[in-house]
């Protein structure tokens, strides 16, 4: 997989802008509201997709929908009707536009309404400025790869069958887990077939570069380049002391089991989607999906700035901040 | 508070003592029988509550019930009529076995038939040797602290009322958390009314020194030595970065407030015992329990051998093991 | 021991103030002038010391000296000058201050010139309300327990002879390491004369509450409430995966013996002061000392507003910061 | 770059043996000999170096040297006379070679006498077995990149000059430290021209995957599975609570440099080889070595299984161990 980050200070002008925002807060629907002025103050074609169309609050003209510059779709269908997708929100609200963008080839860029954020990267209080640069043409793609997780059913000798009982997409994280807050539970560990170990813990993470600087990184995870072909396996509070955070090919081929003496009923969710059940009869794979994602970032964009700001390196050492904190 | 460990070579020596066991494994019943045919020898009055004397597989004489030297009680009223119990299972029988023994001045001995076993400290195949050395009044005493937790109602302006919604008791731990695997919860603590932080994490343990051995070890606490007076607030994977763990004072009186915009309910339970909801406009307090528990261990005893034990420091450094572990 | 804090608004008021400085930093020495004129416009006696009056750049009228107002005593004798002691510098010089005011009932509070600061806790530029504050009466008192180490000869035998080698204080911290960076050594820990564990790693921390929150902390220490009576034991960069920090009991009698295949000489220093070698026939001993330092903060002083600050927990729930921190 | 691990059961097979072994040690000693008479019965040539050639107790008959079957050269120079590589020591052993070896084609397999061993990966006892079945031409090859550091004089403006003081090549790891144990040093990193964070640490871990099993897991980096293309980047005892280990790409350009407030000499090294003083007019580069070193594993191995012994995470799960680890 050739993961890149690439300035395209030349690239052809997008001409048709999706929109799509998180319903049930105000500061979304201002945001949403001023990029849809922006957008067709530059006489650019705005998609807005039906469940944001539906936020009370909205300033949509609906005599103009279906003219030349406004369009509303099915939020699942918005990647073949725009050239850029923008999300207002916070990372929640990306990884629900990653699951229906990946693979279309439509590069995203995020409006961080919520916390922390490392995909929403962009601050209200500078969308003007960011927004006209990307689309004089001014900003960086980033490929993003996901994971695929498949639960599927063993047949009585513990052998996979063809039966795939459930499966999902994830841009940060798979997460195994005892279902229950405070339980434990007790899987074994493949890795292309071999024997990696068996632990009791809380669950575990499987991450993507994109996802190491979320729920891994409070578990204790190593944060990892974006740009890297890379999978990271972190225990959730294990009872094995000396297990530490595992590192492992993008390729890598990850088969976990979960045991029959289990208390709860192990779980398996994607980016915090409904989670489904893993039995003792089921084997859990994941692998690199397909299919990846384009982030689209404003110029300003350095992935060790955002660690910076997010994580407040910067805060432990005031009186010598960095040059590229001076603007932060 | 006295916590202490003595030894008791010459001490009055048991008559009548409790036995306890968890149902559903063969290898508990085993070793219950063993112990009844053992202190029946030794002309000792056997107190066996009902929900052991209910085991499948238990040898017990109902016939001789009720005379001299055997009796069935409740579990709850078994302290009342033995003047030493024993405990056939893991730790969390041995923590069953705490909330119907604080406060009553009857020591407890645990015999390991579960996994780890900081509290459950004989192994099976000592049994005989160590609990005739017991018998035979050659034992450690050791005081365990526990701490009681209430979830309060408040008043509109946030103040607590009298209102006590729920509380229960725990050896090992008070957990606060989100009620649903991978999920946040936003709290604030206080302790002796002062502000330590607001914090987004998946949970808070809040654990004795007994406890520091278990759950709060996997989450990255620091281990402390069970004569402390001191409680530990560990942070389960905490998105403050900076945040660490925290040991206050066993007389602290801690206070946790969470916030109105949780997307799950958070709950908090007792040494993993079923949870209670603690709403935004409750307080939750959790303070030393007024009742102690009595451990009692054969003369043998070593915390630390338990941590090398349990942890298995000793295998990295085969070459080197201490004399302490030669036996082990 | 009874660590305590307690405010003394109405206690008697401070007549002979020691004050002692940091050379080389010309923001140490404007303080301290300021400090002077404070001291003097309120009438009070001055007890400096001689290497502080020797800064270049301090206002001291020499004639004056002696007379009442001013007067110039030794370092290690200024506890007898003066009832109360205000350092000018950071945490370092606190310790140095430490070392000549333990036992001696002196308070001494920190005006902070360096990084960090848990010791050295009012900012220069709130130091004429705090000091004023303090000289009104209006303060609290901490005692802090130190701790020390001996290097003891052993005979043929192993056992401890009566020769003691090297001795010295520590209020933060004794570490054993191995002289040089980036080398490990490998030693055997015993507590009470019970083995605990042998470890090979870069050195090991043994910490007061005080230390827990200085170079411990890097190391993955707990924070330990300063009236804790405990000692923390962390270990520097284990290769025993499953070790851990340890808590054990103030009164602890902490041994540690170094083995004789270590590649580097296994050095042994107190609060960053110099090191002295620890040979494999030496024993290295480590117990509370019989005097304290008792430590003077403002009225505003909170130990867990200390820890927001300095470790920036509010940096990270920037949007919600708690109310004692609005003023920070 | 492409990094493999290929089974080769068909390779051509080995002629030349080059052996190696570290003095002093009388287990390294009998394990030389046995190889010598091992080889010599099969008609090899044996090829040692002449350290090696000048251990007490080896077991050459120097009348037989520079004939057809024995050869002994300068170390610096073996690569040239042999086809395959042994080592008999311990990882610090393995680590000398690769400096001789990398570039050279030449694989080398570590016979282990010393502590833990992820690179000397076959253990004494199964010396002759293992031997066997590699001369027979059934072994794995694994190619492992390295590390160059560079130590380069800056001009007056900060920089780069032509000037390099110092440079050398890790297996394992570059390390930048205080040069002082229990000191701090304050320093800037960059990657790629981008600001990445300034810290105050004891140091910085700059490793390989083949050094994340070394010094790095100590200090709780991740293990990095020796395929992957990426540097880890992981701070000691930074005074920075929020720092992470970070990952980034093998192609990353990795420049530090130190801060003139520091108070001891900031020094880097490579592998724990001797170390070379950075100054503040001086800049570190780290990037990845043009040479590589092939290593070369019995068929048996498995990097999964020598985590899992090594790091004894078996030891965690007794009762239940993997298949993998019942002939361990």
């Amino acid at each position: 997989m050739s993961n890149f980050i690439n300035n395209h200070p030349k690239r052809e002008k997008f001409q048709r802008i999706g929109l799509m925002g998180r319903a049930g807060k105000s500061s979304v629907t201002d945001t949403l509201n001023q990029l849809i002025a922006l957008l067709m103050a530059r006489g650019l074609s705005v998609v807005i997709d039906t469940e944001t169309a539906a936020i009370d609050g909205i300033l949509i003209d609906f005599d103009e929908v279906d003219g030349n510059q406004l369009k509303i779709v099915p939020r699942h269908r918005i990647g073949e009707h725009c050239d850029f997708a923008v999300v207002v929100g916070g990372d929640g609200s990306m990884l629900q536009a990653a699951s229906v963008l990946a693979g279309t080839n439509v590069p995203v860029l995020g409006i961080n309404r919520g916390r922390l954020g490392f995909l929403a990267d962009v601050n209200p209080d500078e969308l003007e400025e960011k927004i006209s640069q990307v689309l004089d043409g001014d900003y960086w793609l980033a490929e993003r790869f996901l994971v695929k997780f498949q639960i599927v059913q063993n047949d009585e000798q513990g052998n996979l069958t063809d039966q795939v009982l459930h499966e999902d997409v994830a841009l940060n994280d798979v997460v195994l887990h005892a279902g229950k807050s405070v339980h434990t539970i007790d899987f074994t560990l493949r890795i292309n077939d071999m024997d990696v170990y068996r632990l009791h813990a809380d669950g575990l993470i499987i991450a993507t570069p994109t996802g190491s600087t979320a729920y891994s990184l409070s578990a204790g995870g190593p944060i990892i380049h974006p740009t890297i072909d890379a999978i990271s396996l972190v225990p959730m509070h294990p009872h094995t002391l000396s297990s530490r955070p595992l590192v492992v090919a993008g390729s890598s081929r990850i088969a976990i089991n979960v045991h029959k003496d289990n208390r709860t009923q192990p779980m398996v969710g994607a980016d915090g989607k409904a989670s489904a059940p893993l039995d003792n009869d089921h084997t859990l794979i994941v692998t690199k999906h397909d299919k990846t994602l384009l982030l689209l970032h404003p110029p300003s964009f350095n992935f060790y700035k955002a660690c910076r700001t997010k994580l407040h390196w910067s805060a432990f050492s005031e009186e010598f901040a960095l040059e590229g904190d001076k603007d932060k």
